[in-house]
């Protein structure tokens, strides 16, 4: 197994800046916002608990994350949730649960699909409707799953990313009602993903599959976008209160106990406080949501203005564009015949670290690049925190400086030589 | 896939203890000593990264760890080294790595079985030499790998525990020797797990199989037993300066990257800081390794009055009893004939949570138990602080009691009605 594509962009930027090279890191999708103090101080205090405690995670965090869930209109008891580090390794632990194959939108992000090739299975990827991203179609899903049934295969289970990485789109309800239906009809468990669904931008109902799909939706979360926090590895996922639900949530118990033992334990006295929604983290999170929409947009402005086709960010802090309307040119000046030709030459030409389309399982020869935009909060904490508070990111100096570098390597791709 | 077997302990001491039952809680191993100020600093210290960081580890952390090991006469260099959420994470990935058939000691620690059936595979068990507890015999090895090659199987990697958990037993250097051999005779991959390395009660050479076989050795460790913190969650693996070595962590690291991403970044710092083996933690670690020793000789002596087999526990914190000697009487007053049938009456008769050997491959019909000693360290933090600094823990007054109180029990087991 190799390294995953957005970890591999993350360690490409350190070690070119190790080398003294200048670089744009628009490739890791890391919120790149400081701690909050008041969640260090929760870190801080559960600093001596030590104890593996249950494999679940500890009651006031599966309460609390129970919580957060019926909040946001899904009604959710605390055995219904499990803790992991990260929600990573409990989607893991869920494709094995589910057993069979795996049917992805296409694109989605990178680790599902590895994810499936770890447990010996290639993954189904069936298009997303058009203009949207984060779940499959789903005609395109119920045609995709009877013909692999035909053809011997057992689709078991499909992933959804709300909203999505990589396209930056939010589902419309009425393609995830669809989605819920065919799942339903095609007897498949739903998994999803909604690790950035307090990043929506606009308010407004967030169609999440466990309100059409109950019985069969399993809905995972976690601090790593929401709270800037990746590198304190916490996550939950809320499991249906169904037959079915229980019997996934107990086989996950299982592999956890075997694979990862528990949820590092100072970090679930942190979520604990985290997932009570206090005023403090909720205003927070508000910040976060501004400064992801807005520099999302502007960095999509930049590239429609470079003459690509991109769709409005919806949600989270990625930025998905599509140079085929610049095929040609990009073939002619700079020999460019797919998305890992693009993402090179930006890289080298230009020192912009984007990742290619296929990256998410898009076609090799697709001119797609996912963008992920807080590479240009700022270079320290200061700066990124000052960029957080400002109602207006994009007026920070060093933002729209980092803007206007990007409009212009972009016009020098483009331009004759 | 069912709960671990010492988890699933752990977890139902708790719910005796919540329900209000009295237990003797001798079934789960964790190290039950508070941590060392110093360490709580530094986890208090880094509260503020939050950042992924890379897959492998922080430099200082993996610095740290390489020269951990060069002190221990394994020379290291820090790219060789990986970081993970616990040793347990890495060795899952390590089989992975390694692919084909695992073979394993009989008995072993659960979840290296687990793991490979994980993958799909149940694992190769043979016995360990006589009198030895945590590597296969070398020539019953050699005999079951040909022979599982010429059924058709695929053995390609031998685990093995240094000092052992279950038996306490650190094998001897004759033994690990010619496991060496053996595996580079077969081509076997050997995974060294040392997580309870600086336990060993007596002085004296460690028989480490990266000196006898240093290009084919994966070895790894943790905080979780040595420094007590298994909720903290970091451990670490050492590969091979060698092709297969360069290898095997490649295909780990990606395997990590899919399913993990990185390690608790706080907890980084921490094992950056306790790998250095700076004075105060050399000396911490010499208290835990005199408690650990008192309390499992002072068990292993009740086990072996009340008529077991006990080997002399040699390192970490358990002890391994047989009650074959007491069969008969147990099957006449008791209907006990198999070793779940004797962990089942010691619970419900006498509130002693203990494992059957079964758990960790034995037969099912043997009557051994894994005792897990920090059980009864005691009830708070200042008494196991008090048992920790105590120059004779046998002493307090609530390890005294919980002895005595073990001894009465296992009399009244073997007594008449």
């Amino acid at each position: 197994m190799t390294v995953s594509a957005t970890l591999a962009a993350n360690e490409a930027v350190a070690a070119r800046r190790a080398a003294g090279q200048e670089v744009l890191a628009l490739g890791f999708g890391e919120a790149g916002i400081p701690v909050h103090p008041l969640l260090r101080q929760r870190l801080t205090k559960a600093a001596g608990q030590t104890g593996y405690g249950p494999v679940a995670g500890i009651g006031p965090a599966r309460e609390a994350a129970a919580g957060y869930w019926t909040r946001r209109a899904i009604p959710t008891e605390a055995d219904q949730v499990l803790l992991g580090p990260g929600s990573k390794p409990l989607l893991f632990a869920l494709l094995h649960a589910a057993g069979g194959d795996v049917v992805l939108p296409k694109p989605a992000w990178v680790s599902y699909a590895a994810q499936s090739q770890l447990l010996g299975r290639d993954p189904i990827r069936v298009p997303v409707p058009a203009g949207e991203g984060g779940v499959p179609d789903a005609e395109a899903m119920d045609a995709a799953v009877r013909e692999a049934r035909a053809a011997g295969r057992d689709p078991r289970i499909v992933v959804v990313t709300l909203p999505d990485n990589p396209t930056g789109r939010l589902a419309s309800e009425q393609s995830v009602k669809a989605l819920c239906e065919a799942a339903r009809e095609l007897d498949l468990i739903i998994a999803a993903d909604e690790i950035y669904r307090d990043l929506v931008f606009e308010p407004g109902a967030f169609p999440s599959p466990a309100a059409w799909a109950p019985e069969r939706t399993v809905t995972t979360t976690s601090l790593s976008k929401n709270y800037a926090l990746g590198g304190w590895r916490v996550g939950a996922a809320r499991f249906p209160a169904s037959p079915l639900g229980e019997r996934l949530r107990e086989s996950v118990r299982g592999t956890a106990s075997e694979l990862w033992s528990s949820t590092p334990m100072p970090m679930q006295h942190a979520a604990a406080y985290a997932w009570s929604d206090p005023q403090e983290l909720v205003e927070r999170v508000a910040l976060a949501r501004n400064l992801h929409g807005s520099v999302a947009n502007a960095v999509a402005e930049v590239f429609t203005g470079a003459g690509c086709e991109v769709m409005p960010p919806q949600g989270g802090f990625y930025v998905w564009a599509d140079f085929a309307p610049l095929r040609d040119s990009l073939a002619a000046r700079r020999g460019i015949a797919t998305g890992a030709d693009l993402t090179r030459v930006l890289l080298e030409r230009f020192g912009i670290v984007v990742l290619p389309g296929s990256a998410f399982g898009d076609d090799p020869e697709a001119l797609t690049v996912r963008v992920a935009v807080p590479g240009i909060y700022g270079e320290s904490d200061s700066e990124r925190l000052a960029a957080l508070v400002s109602g207006d990111p994009v007026e920070m100096p060093w933002i729209a400086e980092a803007l206007e570098g990007l409009k212009e390597k972009l016009q020098a791709l483009t331009a004759s030589e």
